[in-house]
């Protein structure tokens, strides 16, 4: 794929119950590339959005408004359990990542993903602990459950919250090359487990 | 150390040009604790505080009012360096850190608490891009340049941003006991990197 030549656009979904780390893991080595990448928050209704730890995130847009994404990153968390029950939501997130260029879940973010049926037919992961719900959320998706992440098609898909870093080195190696990849891990100075398939937690 | 029994008050301070996952990654880790902590993120203002990757935190609390810590955690990022020459962000973030039972510090957020001259006479670390930068903070200081992470008495001071995840666990750890650090990192699925000497970034 070629390197985006325009300043690359990230949106990442916000709900009550999200992951801490499954949005701020993968944010943070996109945010590491610079001038390149510009990242939107974005929720149903913008404003402060408690995570599953109690600590609140900021949304400053709203979903419903996001212009065409390069990329939507989408976090899993025990909110996703009475999300993927809102029909409205998963209308609105079917639209959003349709139009978007790359989508990333991570966790039961999989599973939000999964209900719009866009990954039907597709190769995708999610968290160890919660995979059956997860599994049950998208019956014709071909669920992989022992890797840290797949890619497949627009979809890259990973395991367990921390499993998003690794995913978004991926993503980054797949947009700029490995070499970019292994910079962004080196700033953080990330240990990163490359390796896909490898998942020491299935 | 006797593990509380009470609820464990966690307070993190936030400031402009923090590092996300800094401050994001050891909240997960200790908020996958559940009840038994609580987490609040404080700024000198409370409200919206923009990170060095332009994704917003938000703090809830005034650091002045914030009442006796058990663990204050200082996140690093490029905002460090104004913050050092601040005397009055100084000198609240000293009162503060002298009150809390243990200080945690993720990549420059050592350069902030050295600053205060609490680590003088102590050994800590910080990350490896910005270390001379660092160690000019804290002239005192015994600076351990290869370490993951370093715990010298109530201070825990780690490497570069992911660092901080280590730390944490080596924090849940002390508090805890290592069997409950291993069960947070394993639903974080996260494989920690458990040797405190060993420091891949040196």
């Amino acid at each position: 794929m070629e390197p985006p030549s325009h300043s690359f656009k990230v949106g990442a979904v916000l709900f009550p119950g999200f992951e801490l780390l499954d949005l701020y893991g993968p944010l943070e080595m996109l945010g590491l590339l610079g001038d390149q990448v510009s990242i939107t928050l974005f929720s149903e209704i913008p404003g402060t959005i408690e995570s599953s730890a109690g600590v609140k995130g900021y949304a400053e847009a709203s979903l419903k408004e996001a212009s065409t994404l390069d990329l939507l990153l989408i976090p899993g968390g025990i909110g996703t359990r009475p999300l993927v029950l809102e029909n409205r939501f998963i209308d609105l997130l079917r639209e959003k990542a349709r139009e978007a260029r790359l989508v990333a879940t991570v966790c039961t973010g999989s599973a939000l993903l999964a209900k719009t049926g866009l990954l039907d037919g597709h190769r995708a992961t999610s968290n160890k602990i919660a995979f059956d719900w997860v599994r049950e959320q998208g019956p014709s998706v071909h669920w992989v459950r022992e890797a840290r992440w797949v890619e497949d098609g627009n979809f890259f898909t990973s395991s367990g919250i921390s499993a998003g870093i690794d995913m978004t080195l991926g993503v980054i190696s797949h947009l700029y090359g490995r070499e970019s990849a292994l910079e962004v891990a080196r700033r953080a100075e990330y240990l990163w487990n490359e390796e896909s398939s490898i998942d020491p937690f299935a």
